[in-house]
């Protein structure tokens, strides 16, 4: 089968790897020259490109596939450029990160050009190549259900994870790795959601690492606090020295928290134990924001995922005049003089 | 009826000077003479002191009434010292700050000496010497009785509010600004969660007005956006320029969030409208922390009390190694440097 | 001055009240005639009314001032419908609750049409009729100044508190409860978020006085304890038995959370000490919601505004299927099975 | 080497399993006889065991290496009982989930006798016996050093998850999946910081999984929406009937989210999708509670912990009180009356 992938970045160059891997072949459609040409060595027959959107159309067999794996920002603008080169029966996918919002609106605009959307949100990051990208699909079901080969190729597959308890005879997609969620949407919907419990789970291990991290507060304090924090009433429970990097290593085996974030973290802790190379001003993309946004809107309580995201806003310093606000009340009603920084 | 008063500091100094404007007499207790002399000089035959604790005891009419207002972590010691020069029937009271299994484990101390024990949380600060001070108290109830006349004259007393609808005839205690919450550690129990609900109340109004100061964002960042932050999809919904001060001005009549915390932002505000003599490190003393604790040890669910507190911890750098843990599992998973500060 | 008022509900009619008392006069338009002809029995000269939508217009003087106060779900049509009524300069009033985006969107329909704008964020509840209410304004300079002698009429007014510290000669319209904050959708923002923190800070009471509410946990529960929940390790201090409606009445004097929220609240429990009439199912309108978004869109952290939100979502049933998933959990890893509810 | 196991309950009976498949040796001691008669048929001449502490004690060669394995209650009681049985060079454990205070005060109490105290959080549920326990250990470095050929047993080894890169030669024993964490009671630390981390990783889950049960609220509340909650701007958003263990399953490979805790969920929504078994009451244990606690007296920001703990006491009610409390200030301010459950 033949994929059609604009953008060959890390992540569109992957995936096209990972097909043509599996004997499928792909045409590329890239600004930079350099990129088509170097792939092209690599992948030899299975592989073909261009830099000139029309002619990358021109090269693909039809029903078209055409995925399309660039920033999110210029998604769209791609789509319709695109769009207006197919045909009717073409398939668009988008792979990106788009809010699915996005989604809808423009299964709605290619509709009446008889061109099919598919939104596909992929999880996977820099390992994907070599571990497969876990897709969450909305869409069509008879297209969904055309690009199977593909999905199959590009995703994990059976034997990445041990079979669930009660899973047998022939695997479901799911577990293969890829899913059909529903309408033009659900795949992002599903993909947003999951970065949301990423934020979350991410937040948790950080907060927890914070506390043996500073396990040993009793005895670096014996005695001396600060006018502005409570002083330690049992200073002799706090006298641990842990080492922080070999705990994430212990737990990776046997324990209830195994995990690859925690995989992740480990390998982290160990090529850099003290975190030396982070200022810890953490970024968000969109997703955990429309995760929030989403549970608002349908009534669902999400604490724990909506304080991760707002840990994030703070380590970017954005909960400063806040900060200001409650020292000026502490100095109104108390007299207290904020204290100076360390 | 006489008070003794250990520790002439603001808040002490403020308690005698309402009781002798009150009618009643004190003798004070205070290393430093010239707090003693100058406060004679103010008040008059209504006030005497010493230097020298057994001096004070002996100045005192039987039953003693001893009140301790000194720092939280000198209180037991000096407590300890002063029932050595009392006698049966004889009244401690702790208005400080302790916490109150401090009070439980003083009150059984105190008990086979006929010494009784009186805890008093007391609110109100630098404004309580005019407005009064609420006081919240533990202790037996004869004890407390037969304080009423000074607690009477420490609190602000009826007119300080509009009386509750439904409540008429003699007024109870607690509506001229005084309770007796029951055994020793109640007031101070009382206090605490009084203390742990401020936080919750300052942080409420600190990131509402956080918002309103970040109002005009789109019109800031008409589309540049640094990549660590998510585009804003509406920037035409955040073109406001608000003034916070006057919007907390605004709030102080008629509005549901009027209260006396809005009253001091709404004065500090005026008074330093950016907040530039503050940085934005927020202590916080051991009241919020031990409410917690409270809350957990009896299950109850206590999320925006916590969150307050926690965000006083990340605002003096205590999530930075948390903080750095999740950049660093960026990094590993989507190859996500980290940006730097601006 | 006149004003038109579109809505004679208690809102609508207590703003006409306020109005007329003042000396200016009032024009009602409601579909319920007795609504009408009760206000006018009691407003006598100063008010007259129609069921008429067009003869409700024809009764104004131009430039017509036409405030729409009906449920937030109505306001767009009426508006429209009204505005082909009206005529260049005249001014429509949204004075409910709307989301500010809407405003947005109104101002500019109207805008070709030579109709102003005006949003008006309303705080004051069921008591704004002698207490007066809090107004929060968006749209033009112009005709806001041109309705300031009925906006001051309609909120509290100078001596409705204590003048700020500072504050001093010809007070500012936020010192007498109203305030022009930014162009339209103003009024409604900052309305938005004051009841974002109204939210919180209810919560904070709430939670406190749960805490306190419990505080005779370990009297009660003297060694017993199901297997659901741990153990309390020191029974001792949890032997309280604290009377919360008395603290609430003793906290509004001299306190630091000294409020109207707090007057409220020992009102309530003054009249229902044990709160039997509520089954503890708490709504939520829209703003509490808007205003958690407003801080994702632009990157404020608000976990104590958002926490409060989410424990009013939880108290509808809506954490359920989160539980089961814990539950779910738990008995996976270890084998717990979960305890049948008391 | 020899083990004597103290409890054999399903913990002590499988560490007791691993041990002897391993070729050492176990001694049991268990009230119940038939726990001791069927452990010895199964694992035949490698396990002795008596229901007589003293015949216990008398069957280890020395120096004794006594492992506890009984509920947390009880196990300061039984150690303080076999204490007296000991001799100078014997080693307790506790293998339970004791607070790690009680470790201190235990290490502390047997230091005199010369016994040896070493603490071990064990994690690993119902699937330890196989996969192997994770262990965490505090003790003297002597002690624990003496005892690894049983740790290593118990432990799940090397190949139980991927070696982490950058890890080469000779493995850590945290790479075995045991760890010597520091002296006393830095074993049930570290172990209680890893149920705090399970709580939050677990709520952010189960909160993302509640948003995907109500991705379809927009198409079953077409238009209707009590007025206990805000209406839904956007129902064309949420139209999606997602199949959540199908979802669950599909994470389990290549995303970043995947776990062993996901593995499980994974099960559990696969042999009872509609949670149809649960009811949603969810217990805790303490760690969790113990976490917080450690967090606060540190001084470490724990939103998503602590979050992740409160929605526990919600789910059994706790909230009841403050939720009440809400609805009666609403009812205040607002006159609005509460809505009836569904």
């Amino acid at each position: 089968m033949q994929l059609g992938m604009i953008g060959l970045g890390r992540m569109g160059a992957n995936i096209v790897r990972r097909i043509v891997a599996d004997g499928h072949t792909a045409v590329g459609c890239e600004r930079r020259a350099q990129h088509i040409e170097e792939l092209g060595a690599e992948l030899g027959d299975g592989f073909q490109g261009s830099t000139d959107l029309a002619e990358f159309v021109r090269m693909l067999e039809t029903p078209r596939v055409v995925w399309v794996m660039i920033p999110a920002g210029a998604t769209s603008a791609v789509i319709d450029q695109v769009a207006e080169l197919l045909e009717p029966g073409d398939i668009v996918i988008d792979g990106g990160n788009s809010r699915y919002h996005e989604d809808i609106a423009r299964a709605e605009r290619l509709r009446p050009k008889g061109i099919h959307y598919v939104d596909v949100g992929t999880s996977g990051g820099v390992f994907g190549r070599t571990r497969g990208y876990c897709l969450m699909i909305g869409g069509e079901a008879e297209q969904v259900k055309y690009l199977d080969p593909l999905l199959r190729s590009i995703a994990p597959g059976l034997a990445a994870a041990e079979r669930t308890p009660g899973r047998t005879g022939e695997p479901s997609t799911a577990e293969l790795g890829y899913l059909h969620c529903g309408p033009a949407g659900a795949g992002h919907f599903v993909k947003m959601v999951h970065n949301g419990i990423e934020y979350g789970a991410m937040a948790a291990y950080a907060e927890g690492l914070n506390i043996l991290h500073k396990a040993n507060y009793g005895a670096e304090h014996a005695g001396e606090f600060s006018a502005e924090e409570a002083p330690l009433e049992h200073p002799e429970y706090y006298r641990y020295d842990i080492d922080v990097p070999e705990v994430t290593e212990v737990w990776r085996r046997g324990s209830v928290v195994a995990s690859w974030l925690l995989d992740l973290t480990a390998a982290a802790l160990h090529a850099d134990p003290d975190l030396e190379s982070y200022s810890g001003r953490v970024s968000d993309s969109g997703e955990g924001r429309w995760t929030i946004d989403a549970a608002i809107d349908t009534g669902v309580p999400v604490p724990v995922l909506s304080s991760a995201l707002f840990a994030r806003f703070s380590s970017r310093g954005e909960a400063l005049y806040a900060d200001k606000v409650l020292s000026a009340m502490r100095k109104a009603f108390g007299g207290h003089d904020e204290l100076p920084g360390t």
